[in-house]
């Protein structure tokens, strides 16, 4: 069991999708240190002119997966469920275009294969999430 | 001229909304300053109790105003538009929020009154710029 | 392996503490986790009011590991070594400071319990980088 | 008044430097704003490789930045005195360190000339908290 999901195990108000959530939040700050080490292994490459997109991309996706590992940490309220979605919708987006312009220079560039995956098992997890806070608890 | 306005203005990319660009990254930039303190503030509050939702919708809004004002930062190329578009709807979704919930206790607390002012300044900001990003150049 | 420590290992630099490194970013976004989540567990106990100094602890501890977790990972550049220093030896103040206010509390709250123990094992993440970044290569 | 000044002066909490702290916060994240900025101009100008320590330093300082004005915004606990001006020491070195870089490129980026100027700006008004916090109340 990983930190967090015992920490929200242990919260005194019910949560109801505590390990969705807790999976969500490690995969968001997964992608943070991922995209954020990506971007640093970037600017040492070679032929950085190629890779100004991917760098921008991986400072985007680690600022948006910042927010997001914040705003679903605190997703206990029935009231906010429309901004939690927004946010996972949001941030979606942003894994999977950072995951396409990564995987684009996978083949030369192990970082990028490395931080395409983190990216789209991020974006899984906030899938899975925004299922299951749309089903019947 | 802010800062920030003065450098988007000596970007070696052509920045065609630069000036809603920039008004929008000190509008985010202002609403985490007054959510932070917002958070703190009522966290001293003597019906603290009364205050929880506002310390985390504060909390909440200052983080995702936080990744717009990066994301926003670097809106210069056309092929992530539509990022932008998910991130600055997304973000005033709670601004608007935020304000709404702070506006509860403005007659109250003053700290509450300051920030839900700010709060709807970034949501006009980030609109702002939204329209001006679907408008042809 | 985890995700970051092949990133780094896939590095265009040589990044001579690699294994520290990748060790100290994965403690700091842990600890970012679940000071967060801490936080917000806090804000929902009945006896909040005695928690306020470990909220705001939990917000600060959070604040500068993401901090520390960002700039460690650019950790590659001989010539800024001292800041590092500086960044790992004021994050591992934060964390400390922490973990000892949550210790104040974790016989009644496990949620602090957990946090307090994440937040030393990044202080000795931080302690264990700063003590190879001094050794000789 | 910013807002965040006239949000301090309504804080429950006596804050004794309402002042000097919501200068720090305003110059910690102007800085925030103008080191992501001038990261992002750089990765558009055409000699790229001469500026790829700016940018790490850019991004660093961001990064500090902003966990200053997070810490500092909740400067108004006696018992954290030794944490704040740890930070505040750390906050100082970055925005020195990413002026002085700057500086390097002001004659020809005008970006890294606004920039260097808003960092040391920040170290300023980090350096005049800390000087206040140590005066006599």
């Amino acid at each position: 069991m990983t930190a967090v999901r015992a920490l929200l195990h242990s919260h005194p108000e019910h949560i109801s999708q505590a390990d969705a959530i807790s999976r969500c939040i490690d995969a968001c700050f997964n992608c943070v240190e991922t995209c954020t080490a990506c971007a640093d292994a970037c600017l040492a490459e070679k032929h950085i002119e190629k890779l100004i997109s991917c760098v921008r991309l991986n400072l985007d996706c680690a600022s948006v997966c910042t927010a997001t590992g914040h705003v679903v940490t605190r997703a206990n309220k029935a009231g906010h469920r429309q901004l939690q979605e927004a946010q996972l919708t949001t941030c979606i987006a942003f894994c999977r275009a950072c995951a396409a312009e990564c995987a684009r220079h996978a083949a030369t560039h192990q970082h990028c294969a490395v931080c395409a995956e983190v990216c789209n098992a991020c974006a899984t997890a906030c899938t899975n999430l925004l299922t299951s806070m749309r089903m019947p608890a």
